[in-house]
């Protein structure tokens, strides 16, 4: 508690801390202002996505950078599964399937670029492993068209029945899982190796031990899961507030929010030239969610939502997932980056928000 | 002859080709049979594929991997070509056309997944020369876009006209075989270097020699047309029997039995550690694919078909080859394979294979 | 002029120079023989180029090959631009955008295609730098993928509203262009040690002095664009003379004739082996294009076209601008060249132009 505290003085993005209970009680006494429960939310996430990420780095700090990747990506992940259940037991079923799109969008563009971005200012050139990071870019890849691959086809051929794309999204659902299975057995264990970064960078801040470290990542992660309902129950009508669309709100500000622990790692590892680091989160986490969270919300569908969930995306979406990631496989393909091509990849995403935004409503 | 019965008694696989003479029996005293025809004739299929690949490698030992691998293709699409031959003559152009789109496909996600999963299983990280693995996802790469564009932008700008697809049809089968004829010039004369691998490993069966390697070569060819002839017979009806589409009986099944030779060599490659070999088989052949045996098929159409073929595929067809083919660009990308990088290529080819299963039979 | 006189009696092609006062007093005397002024006028570019190519290479020879790779695609960007702001002028959107949409995709298949074509005729296999052509392809990509989303996104999801590709365009053109400026600051400042390459093979001719080869530089481009209103005004009617079709025209014509300039130069530097320099001329100038030339037309066309013109292009367009980056990108990785990879480029480049040809006109 003592260095948690510690913690909270150095950092003063931890005062944001304050909007946790705030969100709280506007929730119990000011159920019906939407607009405001929405921002307090909003600013509630985010310290405890940056406690979180502090808490996962003390625990990456014994393993290596990628395991820690992958524990970065596991837990920002939990945000997302946590938000995107809420929507599914509300029936949202548009907002949820927005915000797995823009889940692998935002992980691959806005934090692939802004890590770019980020630590193109500070250091002329970077160098990572462009051999792990094609193999991940190619997973990712093979990932999110595992995915797809129903939609594109259905789309193409303009078939649109439901009972078709019900078992077609629940055969699909079981493949990914297995996928998903197999790969924690690779990246775990058969080929442990690969995602070991050879060269562990000294922190500023000592790591927390291993049992604070633990406990807060527990406690935090029931926060944000508390936080996330009250979230999803404002964000549609304070969207519209702000002129927001559905698809919008989903794909962008629920994508976000989601990803704002990984985020703050993954940018902090840009800073520090590890890169290794935030590609690693980036792509590994936009896996994930393509292999992970998509398939485990279409099984939880027949559990709790009022009727079960395909996985059919709209075309668009499709569109923008299949470039992120080709984008993706592309950046990453010279192991060098510099400040540029962070802003490249950055304007992808701005110009994906821009349409989104501008996008008439009832096209989604 | 002799060579020949040594051989069978120690490849047990060769005790199928006792199906090969009770295809031909039951063709011809129960014509009727439909799945008992379609059973026998790919268990037929089978065993002559693996003696075709064994009296290739033979004449491969005293070339070089790639040119064996080129050998590997030519006959290998020879059984390919065959098949579609057959269902040209008969007018099942949906079934051709599925043949060919699924051949490209098949052999480079299931070919090229299944060798990296098998030799992934054997051996713990795979190396291969990654340029030439380039080069050629590259070329097929360009060979499947010129195959495509046509379908692309007509499907894009929706235009439907029979005599526009017949003329563009016939003017990019003229340029494909253009560019397959100076692609032969390439890769066996002016650069025949780049093709051929540098080392070559011992194998544990003497090689036969040229005479019987090259008769096997030819008569089995024979046994393969007579065969297939009773295959694609008997293909629809029996597929109806199992509830398969014609899109997957021609995808999938037909691509799969086309192709069986080459898988043998490919994953016989792949366990002895040549993944060069198996890149090379996989690759080359669906190049030959888009190159040749698509463009033959539309100019003999003019021949021997009810009415000519066009090489417009449907839209569906056409997201599945540039997955593909994508897909063997960025997974041939490191030079480096591990056995999850199979399991993820296989992943995507069930996926192919599950959609179009469940696809309704009506939208192909 | 003495220098110059030197030159034309050098270089046979200029000779063409002729047509330039010819191509005047045509148009003068004879403003109703479409075809002649057509002929005239693309006979008068072609040394128009040559020249603008020639003292362009001679500032390039004081700067190094990327900085005179970034001169080339700058002024021949300018003819491009000439052209297409007086067809803007015209009121003939789909020219404009055709003539976009094709000088993408001519820059990046046509004249990358010829480059390796050409050079690899005269040497067995080139090498170029693989680092700097991935980072140029890449950025390519993105600036492609920036200015087609929208269309992409609208067309698969088959929205159609004016007001809205109004609102998406204008916003796409600032940011686009935001993206161009930082982009110079990248290439011309921060690392322009990246764009500059570092051997300096000798020129057979001595470079023109700095201040011919500048007057040069300007004089010429006036030229180009007087001839280009010519070229512009005859296009249309020639070419159904030609029994083409407008999209073929913008596509195809406008974008080779307009292109030639940079065409010169690059096919130049493939025959001495600097391939470096030619992809940075393929590449950048197809980017600038892209995050240029598109976004300032669309600003251009509030001030001084009929009505605003937005950059929504048609789904053919967008198929193959996406289909030739990508090939760019691909064909680029391995830093290797040979004939076959020239030809193979180059086919893709017909069957666009094959398809364009036959398609119906009513579809554009």
């Amino acid at each position: 508690m003592n260095l948690l505290l510690k913690e909270v003085r150095r950092n003063p993005m931890l005062w944001l801390l304050a909007f946790v209970p705030m969100t709280f009680l506007a929730a119990k006494f000011k159920p019906e202002a939407h607009t405001l429960l929405f921002v307090l939310s909003v600013l509630a996430i985010v310290p405890l996505a940056v406690l979180l990420s502090h808490a996962t780095e003390s625990v990456a700090a014994k393993t290596g950078d990628a395991a820690g990747g992958l524990l970065n990506a596991t837990l920002g992940n939990l945000t997302e599964l946590v938000i995107a259940l809420t929507a599914l037991r509300a029936g949202q079923y548009m907002l949820v399937k927005a915000s797995i799109a823009g889940a692998i969008v935002t992980n691959t563009l806005f934090m692939l670029g802004a890590s770019f971005l980020l630590g193109g200012l500070k250091h002329h050139m970077q160098e990572y492993n462009r051999v792990n990071a094609r193999m991940q870019a190619g997973l990712l890849f093979l990932s999110a068209v595992a995915l797809l691959v129903p939609s594109t086809i259905t789309a193409a051929d303009s078939v649109a029945g439901t009972a078709f794309a019900q078992k077609l999204s629940m055969g699909l659902a079981v493949l990914l899982i297995i996928a998903y299975g197999l790969g924690m057995l690779f990246s775990l264990k058969t080929h442990r190796e690969l995602f070991v970064s050879a060269e562990h960078t000294e922190h500023g801040e000592a790591p927390w031990p291993m049992g604070l470290a633990l406990a807060t990542l527990a406690g935090v992660t029931v926060l944000v899961a508390l936080v996330s309902e009250i979230f999803v129950e404002s964000v549609q009508k304070a969207a519209e507030t702000f002129g927001m669309t559905p698809a919008f709100v989903g794909f962008i500000i629920v994508a976000l929010v989601g990803a704002a622990a990984e985020m703050a790692a993954a940018f902090s590892g840009a800073r520090k030239d590890r890169l290794d680091l935030s590609v690693g989160i980036a792509l590994g986490s936009a896996s994930q969610i393509a292999l992970f969270v998509a398939p485990m919300l279409v099984l939880l569908s027949y559990m709790i939502g009022p009727t079960p969930m395909d996985l059919q995306l709209w075309p668009g979406a499709v569109a923008m997932i299949l470039i992120a990631t080709l984008t993706a496989a592309l950046v990453t393909n010279s192991g060098r980056s510099a400040w540029f091509v962070g802003v490249l990849v950055l304007m992808v995403y701005l110009v994906f928000a821009m349409t989104l935004y501008l996008l008439p409503p009832r096209v989604q």
